[in-house]
């Protein structure tokens, strides 16, 4: 990792500390993408399962996980297990609960009344990545709101072989519908539906590259589907003062750099000798870990920021608007109302990004690449659409006619002036 | 108008009259607009000033709208006018400042503190489009919730020459920035910057098929902006039983219909005889407008649905998912529960669809095409996004670490176990 002096820099230089390195996906995935999306349109199911067999290597009998499959799974996981997965199922419950929305009802003006309803997304799609290790945690933060939204259907896709903790998390969120399906294929049949899978409204979820691109191509088709927000790498920034213990930093941040090669992790301190520090820490921590080599990819491309002020670093990340930020201060709370563009924040010394991965009933699933300026953690509000609703008495129309009748005119918009006035005539004639 | 009898048609009928017209933009505006893009983020502003020549007839000393010419336009209203404008900015600001959210705060377990904290996105760009007519009421849609929210930067941007009304609202909007610009030259300006226009977060307003395809383009491109949401044709439903009358019915309609000869306008009815006489309201009520010719087209493709009951035409209207949704029955109210997938919903004879699109203090920035599904009746959450917090204590942090470290185990993340474990262990040295 490299350690720069943010005030020896000039606006170009850092600028170009904290530019994230740009995601050259290039044509050829777009037009795979696009292909295998075509494919899936065209033959359905035939499609789905000659597309798993050549990039999952797996025939598939049935697309659908049976529900004595999914009910089985219980059966070969630990009880220790189960607890873990049931005790951040009921955390991740409690903040998702907590986030309904209350309708809103305002009489603008006497005889106006305007409303604001929530209603569930009717049918979602969850996507959960396979790979080396299961995803269980992913499932509990897309399944876990889309029941307390009410969202009539949710449905899961996930690459063949299946791992138990993924089929028992989608039992506790009462998902009934498991597809083994990954990659772009998935993403196909649900944005636009096949012989076996009815069409979704949405989708949501992390994936590969192929994933990513899938989801953008489709939320880019209006026969498509909606999805949750763009993706991109897994960061982390830290900000430290010397209260702060050079391990737990450490810590936290190879924690965030095995997720991937491309991770970005940042640390902004006013004490230089506390970057020193941790820049020690990391090289000795990074001995026990056995995703090492991921981690020292991530951390070629990582650095330890040395700041003027613990408000020069507030700023500094909030210029750089990372998706998790760590705040270990002498007193992060104070911090707080200051923090911006930031998707979780994990304040003091006992709270590490890991606990928000897993179980402190935050979302984990969060904006990144800088999208934090403008996209919010992953919420209720996801799963759900807001209308609004307004009533006018008599009364409420007569005292608003004339507004509505100005405003139209200057507008040009003849008819509807003469919706109001049409009323207005009726009901003078009524009186 | 085509009248049908719903019952009497297939599946594939019954798909066939609610399909929208496919938006066919074609390869030559995707083209122009990533040129004109293009153009903008090499030359800046002097790319701005061509564009603006070449596409408005407009030679531009200054893009930008001087703080004088702003506080000058007020002068040239009359004070109608600026009564009629001051009246919807009240409502609209009073719905809107009612959907200031609540901070969250839940402890999930004891010593485990999550919060959910909502911040203005920092600085948004508004387009007002130009044309034949000036249109105050979007600005007053885009501007309000933006100031409500606490944007710190609003700017506009709307084709010269501005009208009156325009500048008028963006002084009451607390909006300094307004720069002469349209088209996708407009929303490249504000999604780059130029020499003289700062870059903005996110895009918000609808526009021409240019603009729309610009806004596409660059919230596709993560260096770009975020946008409101994805434009479509205007559309009204409405729901009639026999208590409505068909006069009103026939205005809202063409209140729709002369929007544009894109325009959608649905009418579902149990009664035969109803349709019936809307159809022919709308033929008298149109000779008296003058947006005839195009509410005429408009028309030509739009339908009236014969349904066997109320409840059939919920579930058509929930199918459909309109932008507006105007409900007149006997007893509108009683049906809000089973109303889903729109936009903006009227309630009752008294609610016509314009006084929505001025003045009850409703937004009219809708989400249409059938993106109802999916998207939100644009409201202050759009110009704020969601963070979440998390806090936890020593005893929180040593309650929650086995959930934590058995879940990263599963997932095979070390360095996520290690960031918990390494905590517990220097607790339990301090105990």
């Amino acid at each position: 990792m490299k350690t720069v002096v943010w005030q020896s820099l000039s606006e170009a230089q850092q600028n170009s500390v904290l530019e994230r390195p740009a995601i050259t996906e290039g044509a050829n995935i777009t037009a795979a993408v696009s292909s295998v999306i075509t494919q899936v349109q065209t033959d359905g199911d035939a499609a789905l399962k000659a597309l798993t067999a050549k990039f999952d290597n797996v025939v598939l009998d049935d697309i659908r996980v049976s529900p004595d499959a999914i009910a089985e799974a219980a059966d070969r996981l630990s009880d220790t297990m189960k607890d873990a997965l049931q005790a951040a199922y009921n955390n991740i419950s409690t903040f998702h609960q907590a986030q309904r929305p209350q309708p809103i009802r305002v009489e603008t003006q006497p005889g106006v009344v305007c409303e604001q309803v929530t209603r569930p997304i009717n049918a979602v799609g969850l996507y959960i990545p396979g790979g080396s290790a299961p995803l269980p945690s992913t499932v509990l933060m897309l399944g876990v709101p889309a029941k307390i939204a009410g969202c009539k259907r949710a449905i899961l896709c996930s690459p063949p072989p299946i791992a138990d903790e993924i089929l028992y998390v989608a039992q506790l969120c009462g998902i009934e519908e498991v597809y083994q399906l990954g990659g772009a294929q998935a993403v196909a049949a649900m944005a636009y539906g096949t012989e076996s899978i009815a069409k979704v409204d949405k989708i949501f979820g992390p994936g590969n590259a192929y994933v990513t691109e899938a989801k953008r191509q489709v939320s880019n088709d209006f026969r498509g589907a909606a999805i949750d927000m763009p993706a991109g790498p897994s960061e982390v920034l830290v900000i430290a003062d010397s209260s702060a213990d050079p391990d737990f930093i450490a810590a936290d941040l190879l924690s965030q750099a095995e997720h991937g090669p491309d991770s970005q992790v940042v640390l902004v301190t006013p004490d230089f000798a506390l970057a020193d520090r941790v820049a020690d820490a990391i090289q000795t921590q990074l001995q026990q870990l056995s995703r090492a080599d991921i981690a020292r990819q991530a951390l070629g491309a990582s650095i330890l920021i040395v700041a003027d002020s613990i408000e020069a670093c507030v700023a500094i990340s909030n210029r750089y608007g990372p998706e998790h930020l760590i705040v270990q201060t002498e007193d992060p709370r104070a911090l707080l109302p200051e923090l911006d563009n930031a998707g979780s924040i994990f304040l003091g010394l006992w709270s590490p990004e890991s606990v928000g991965d897993y179980a402190s009933g935050t979302n984990h699933v969060l904006p990144t690449y800088g999208y934090t300026r403008t996209y919010s953690s992953l919420g209720l509000a996801d799963f759900s659409k807001r209308m609004t609703v307004q009533e006018l008495s008599k009364d409420g129309l007569l005292a608003i006619a004339p507004v509505v009748e100005t405003i139209a005119d200057a507008e040009g918009l003849d008819a509807h002036k003469r919706a109001v006035t049409l009323r207005v005539e009726k009901l003078k004639e009524l009186l």
